[in-house]
């Protein structure tokens, strides 16, 4: 009889209580799928009293979660606070210190600190384990880590933040505008206590950069993630885009070129009938693309006590069975530093923009983009009652800096009105 | 300096070639990954002299699979030779008997003897890892024995023939029957040598089994697996379907009720725009639905050398990487005998029929399916030339049984002309 894996959680929020759950509710099937008792030593969080409709009664407590870390009777840490610093982090050091290994959901601590605490356990032997950080219950950083490990990997993709894909699934489905559907999803408690986390797109860009760690064998680099919220997105672009065929997404997408590694979260066209048109409301999607397997897309709950619960435990699952990786997949001494690419690969974009009605307008936007090596796939000029038009562009594929320079040049023909809108379309089967 | 991996490779086909073009190509990435080097010591296939377009010569070669697993210098015998008995299942057995870990992509071989060949390998200290076998590419294996172990399943469905996805799909895209589909994927190669491996379900049946084994904690029973091939499929049914907002695929469904596992593979209407509806062409689909993760669903392709060699090699980086698992997620000796239970999940059907143009026809078939307890959700009558015409009919939840005698019963009527076609509606988002 093998000795049971005696766990220590720090955080009972949504989270933490549903990951006391599973282990309550499912002991027997845990043990029979690991050989050996999953128990809770102890849990600590902000606040004692409280009822969490979880029995805790059988587990010492502690106010302070660095406490709990080094507590002699816990074997694993499981850290679900979240936080980037403070006591996530402390507790983290101190569990790695004092021989713990750790499992942990927080993105943000690891997007910020991942290489140094990566670096930390690996010195020690010890394991940190991550699979809730990324896209909820899909068990994607084990597709990657694991699953897909015999492949070079050239490109992944993702939705991951279902409180945007909620908030653009319903622009389009509702007709209503951005701080309707904002307002809408903040009262269903669908935001993070700072909303910008979430629309600006800080979260899935946490995310974004442990899955590009991991795909590429990189040092984390959160910082190099070109991060562009929903904030702007119209319902005028989600339903011209629909009318040519895409959706709109706050799409992340990391891939290696010869300039280095690009790593975007930012708002993008996806093919409509693609599985990432497809997703609509809070789920998640992860798009992964390797030398060997092609394309493999995963798709799920991204948050959520069940969801989230659930890849905790696969990560307490892989520890009681003896599974023990290097934090991204290889030593962290071996990740490169990669150098940051700014929007070096080339992409067709959507343009859309108010053109006076003017003889030869039309005319001298092509030439501009023509002038500036951005050539038109496809047009589109709706009819107009006013002074202009709206017209709406698909090119080819062309560098952000050559798009930047025509829309900047664009300015000075005096035919278009306002400021052009431009978001990237991104190429995806 | 941990030691290398050995590998004795059996079987040069598309996929062992496949693998051992991945350990030459990638050996740097591997080792990265794995902490170890890993190699190939020898090699076995049935005939010696032939380009494969790989480069043999530093491997050992053996006529004999059975010779190549009971060699010293292999530590890992991958079997890629296929078939149920003969020289895998010999090979395989004489592996573990000589302490050798056994890494296949023998679907067949362990929908037949996996519960023998897994009681082998544990009493022995071995493990058999088969992520190929299930779904070419995709990590659906690891996702269900690994990523979400801390689930009960509830429902595992699959469309994991692409063959037959290609057919059924290319019927509505190019508006031919299915003999013609046939003949154009017996062309493009697209068939095993025995087609009813593929168009009957077979192959299919085989991978369902084996999910279901891991997901319900029950010995692999293949021989319970309801099976329908796709032969009878008409353009009709497929046209009815799409008018109704369905699509037919070839779908497999394993889940436990109070009766006991269910198992079907099998035609079924699933919705339109659900993923399981809108996947197209040769591409596989698992979906599985867990107590605690809600549903999870996961998309690659099904086969081809690179998506089924990557398939193999995370089975040989995760025994390079020391994890080591039970053939089936739990001891062999643990796993439950299921009660087959058939048909025992009631579902709404559809039903196709040609209604005599009589007075009182309609009203004759709904008193008859009334009669057996089958109540109609729609009805769909459509314009006729001729003495009879088609009627459509989507019921509300019955049981297979339940259906049938109404089936029955409707040939007594003397309303309906010839026999009416009854496909399951799997009820999936």
């Amino acid at each position: 009889m093998t000795s049971p894996l005696r766990l220590g959680i720090a955080g009972l929020g949504t989270v933490g209580v549903g990951v006391v759950r599973i282990i309550q509710q499912q002991a027997d099937l845990l043990e029979l799928r690991t050989g050996r008792r999953i128990e809770i030593s102890a849990v600590s969080a902000r606040t004692r009293d409280k009822d969490r409709g979880v029995d805790l009664s059988d587990y010492a407590w502690e106010d302070d979660p660095v406490d709990l870390a080094r507590r002699d009777d816990i074997d694993l840490f499981v850290e679900l606070m979240g936080g980037d610093a403070g006591p996530a982090k402390e507790s983290t050091e101190a569990a790695l210190a004092a021989g713990k290994d750790v499992v942990t959901a927080n993105k943000a601590m690891l997007a910020h600190h991942g290489q140094a605490l990566a670096e930390t356990a690996e010195a020690a032997g010890r394991v940190i384990r991550y699979e809730a950080a990324v896209a909820g219950g899909i068990p994607v950083m084990k597709a990657l880590t694991e699953g897909l490990a015999g492949n070079e990997i050239s490109r992944v993709m993702g939705v991951m933040n279902g409180t945007c894909n909620y908030i653009l699934t319903q622009m389009q489905a509702t007709r209503q505008g951005y701080d309707a559907l904002f307002a809408e999803a903040d009262k269903l408690g669908y935001l993070e206590a700072d909303p910008n986390l979430d629309v600006g797109g800080i979260d899935a860009g946490h995310k974004l950069s442990l899955l590009a760690s991991v795909a590429f064998g990189t040092q984390v680099d959160f910082e190099a993630v070109a991060l562009e919220g929903i904030q702007s997105v119209t319902l005028e672009d989600i339903d011209a885009a629909a009318d040519m065929g895409y959706r709109i997404k706050l799409l992340g997408v990391a891939q290696i070129t010869g300039r280095g590694l690009e790593q975007r979260m930012s708002p993008c066209l996806v093919p409509a009938n693609s599985p990432l048109g497809q997703l609509e409301g809070g789920t998640n999607m992860v798009v992964i693309e390797g030398d060997s397997v092609g394309q493999i897309v995963l798709r799920g709950a991204g948050a959520g006590e069940g969801p989230t619960a659930s890849a905790v435990l696969s990560d307490v699952i892989d520890i009681a069975r003896g599974l023990r990786l290097p934090t991204f997949g290889q030593p962290a001494t071996t990740l490169r530093r990669a150098r940051a690419a700014t929007a070096a690969v080339p992409a067709p974009y959507y343009l859309r923009m108010q053109l006076l009605d003017k003889p030869g307008a039309l005319a001298k936007v092509a030439a501009v983009l023509g002038d500036a090596g951005v050539s038109i796939d496809r047009m589109r000029q709706y009819g107009h009652a006013d002074t202009s038009a709206p017209v709406l562009i698909v090119t080819h594929k062309v560098t952000r800096t050559a798009l930047d320079e025509a829309l900047e040049a664009m300015e000075t023909t005096s035919v278009v009105e306002g400021t052009p809108v431009a978001i990237r379309i991104e190429e995806v089967d």
